[in-house]
């Protein structure tokens, strides 16, 4: 059977003085996301979604944050990236759903500014590019503001 | 490739005085989920797993909680709206798996009734629509029993 | 259609005292995860997933904690037992995408291994079963290295 299922997660803590890289879109807002790389984390978990599916490893395998190379990076570049992994290893991508979790703000605005930097990126109909968010209803660190996370699911096919 | 896959996460403040509404269902028990619909949390997750696999937005868009007429709305009129969605897009929902992650009280004996309840509205068999409970073994905001989660994921069909 | 979709997610404690078993391997650290049997919180998510996928219940339904039987049961064994059961139902696994969340120790290094075991015993190849890892940032129950998680999904397919 020529189809596969993929899963991400990702977590970044909220703090000031960084800019809030989501979905390749930098969002105004009073803190941002802590990290090696511009740590965008629906980018992140996408990529582990992409990876998983492929069984490829994970983002930390391939981009490592030890790695100077990596450091504040664009995190779409690290998508670029997983798609050539993934697409080298004969799989395209059906449609991808993600969820973001996080207090504030609200980021309803920019979602199709993410979906079109994310189908650009990955060769996809920006309809083939869901980009959901929920609060967790102030509770735990998400809803206290200190972090934000995201999930990601993919299905694959292969090509051949 | 006429598949699609989607997911879900809701989360809900546990509180006194209100009733617990999960999956269809109204649980007895000392606290209850608290919310601007009837705040149930399981059906919330699929409706955002519907909407995500049909790329049509989250359940914040479609049912804000700004909005007069969704105040204390069952969540079964929610889940009924999202299917008319996904239907006039031409999907049809292939099967739904789902997490429900809680302290207490233990769900398991009401989960025949969410499933039927589901099934019903989305004209599944009740076989397609799996509900799984777990604790979080006393960890975190679902532990101290301040709230619950739920995931649910998704396959769409498209009927062309 | 003969293709479904499950999804797991499990939680366990950390505290001195318990092997750390993750993905069917004993883990060297200083603290081990908590629970009635092995507390394998990788292999969990995945039978909760694969019964999920199949609408079979879930791992407590079937090997409840107060059941003197599963007590420090190895948990590969709980999923040699999974896979009877979906395979009972005419299914076959597809692939499996993991990820688990935890502070330290560093998985990394006993992946293939995880893997091995895992796909072992489900009759896979290694390549259909993903092993991802993250931690949370330092944040939450996980953060403070009070607990793991673990998330896992599946596709299924009818033999028949
Ligand atoms: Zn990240
Ligand atoms: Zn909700
Ligand atoms: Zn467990």
């Amino acid at each position: 059977m020529g189809i596969r299922i993929g899963m991400g997660v990702d977590f970044h803590q909220l703090v000031e003085g960084r800019d809030l890289w989501i979905g390749g879109v930098k969002i105004p807002h009073t803190k941002g996301a802590l990290g090696h790389s511009d740590a965008d984390v629906l980018l992140h978990a996408i990529c582990d979604a992409l990876l998983g599916a492929a069984c490829l490893g994970d983002i930390g395998v391939h981009f490592p944050d030890t790695s100077a190379s990596f450091k504040n990076i664009d995190s779409k570049i690290l998508l670029q990236k997983t798609f050539d992994l993934i697409t080298a290893e004969g799989y395209s991508i059906i449609n991808i759903d993600t969820a973001l979790c996080l207090q504030q703000p609200k980021i309803k605005p920019f979602v199709p500014a993410m979906q079109k930097a994310i189908a650009g990126i990955l060769g996809l109909r920006e309809k083939d590019v869901s980009i959901k968010a929920t609060t967790t209803e102030q509770m735990g660190f998400v809803g206290r503001e200190e972090g934000l996370m995201a999930y990601a699911t993919v299905l694959l096919q292969s090509v051949n």
